[in-house]
């Protein structure tokens, strides 16, 4: 192929067209993905990922991200950063230079203040409405609702891969919480020589077995993308069904240099293709969970 | 062997000595690593972890820690904490439940306060004699010195293993930088019927290759603790090198599950072993870097 992207919910379909569109035009792998998931972030219809993302446990919305350049291994990354557009576009402005690639916090948004990223309340009258209807109820529950990170990965024409991610985290996360997302090797991972995962479900679960590291390496080991996914989430959640008794969601996309893409999930998933040789399309993968 | 410990720097000797004593008094492996980390922590002549640590680009000290159980895979985590006494107690308490078991920034230290951790003001009047001195310098170089997160892996004597990290991360770091330190599966990981692997060097490189996870996947393959130690490090090593024409220090220590140990390195490293057939002992691996 001479070009592919994969993402993750079906809340990806419009940003995996605009990446198809502009890999088709030759663009570079880097922009495709953070054009993708910034449609995803402005896109208040969607829980879980910047413009009416899903409210911490004090009705504030928190945002992680994460970008990976497969061809120097650079990664960007922030955590935790509030009232700022785009989670991704920061992210991946901080690839660049040896050090200080993550940031989190107060200094994250310091960080993107003084670089003129556009500020942005995400907080929605949806976000709080959800926040005032379930705050009750979740202090009983153990808070999962949302574990939809918007995640791309891409292949260009010139044969380089990358990766991104962004969400608004777990909902009613605890203030400082970070997840999978923003992490390098857990999160995402991109490798233009093998290939490139990124993983989107229960964040903590996820972090127990760097999925996304792990999953790239079994198609360095000569997986095909299907049987690496597959491998790295079933090795994860088997261990932890061993040990613990259970294994919350996890789901994983990954795509190899050649453009052949898997799919590993524990849970009922959707996720979006396109390449060169085929349109972009939604499918869904339905598991059981006894 | 019935229990051993293996610690990142010589600066853990005493910390060594200490959790061997708990180990052979048929102690948990975590508090083994915990009151072993503690003690560097607690020390100022040590000026890349807790008091007395090296201070970021605005003089002040924000410390990282990670904690992991290798029975559970549960782990907890704290990133850029500022004004507490023990990262790594505060990281190792976040482990019990399924969520938010890493909180960073402002959100992790609410949490310390809330939960009774000590506070403490890690600058000392050397930290900022360190500052004062070299924030000229360093404005003009690329900011590199601390590379010495102090790590520990312990294997106890019912068989479990654990793997704990504590660091003021980079010198002059960034506001709201955090390194591979509190990230699990890059700075630290542990499943007791495999192994535990922790990392030490620029957290920015480690990043890049889930160095600690890695060395535990080839363990598992089937290397022993010191091919995987070897392998995990020259392959990200030589990657960034064919990559980006060099790579930056890092090193890491690898303890299986029958006590054996191994270190990967590609600069000049100290570390200390201790278990119940040897005393704590410094060694030291000597890498000419061109």
């Amino acid at each position: 192929m001479k070009y592919a992207v994969l993402a993750t919910w079906k809340m990806a379909e419009e940003g995996t067209k605009k990446a198809a569109k502009l890999l088709a035009e030759g663009k570079d792998c880097g922009e495709a993905v953070i054009e993708g998931i910034a449609m995803v972030e402005d896109n208040p219809a969607f829980h879980s990922v910047g413009y009416g993302g899903r409210p911490n446990a004090e009705g504030r919305v928190f945002l992680d991200g994460g970008f990976m350049n497969g061809d120097t291994l650079h990664f960007g990354a922030v955590g935790s950063v509030e009232g700022f557009r785009s989670a991704v576009r920061i992210a991946a402005s901080l690839q660049d230079g040896d050090a200080n690639n993550f940031l989190v916090g107060e200094g994250a948004e310091r960080y993107a203040e003084a670089h003129g990223f556009e500020r942005r309340d995400n907080v929605t009258a949806e976000t709080l409405e959800l926040y005032e209807k379930e705050k009750e109820r979740l202090k009983e529950l153990s808070a999962y609702d949302g574990h939809d990170t918007v995640c791309f990965l891409a292949l260009d024409q010139s044969g380089s891969l990358c990766a991104a991610t962004s969400t608004s985290g777990l909902f009613m996360k605890q203030p400082g919480r970070i997840g999978d997302t923003p992490l390098p090797g857990v999160g995402y991972y991109a490798d233009s020589k093998i290939g490139a995962a990124a993983a989107t479900g229960m964040g903590e679960e996820i972090m127990k077995g760097a999925l996304s590291y792990a999953a790239v390496r079994f198609l360095k080991d000569g997986l095909s993308a299907q049987e690496a996914a597959e491998k790295a989430v079933s090795e994860l959640n088997d261990t932890l069904v061993e040990r613990n008794g259970y294994a919350n969601p996890m789901s994983l996309i990954v795509l190899a240099k050649d453009g052949s893409y898997g799919i590993g999930t524990n849970i009922t998933f959707t996720y979006c293709y396109a390449s060169d040789e085929e349109e972009a399309t939604v499918h869904e993968i339905i598991v059981e969970r006894e």
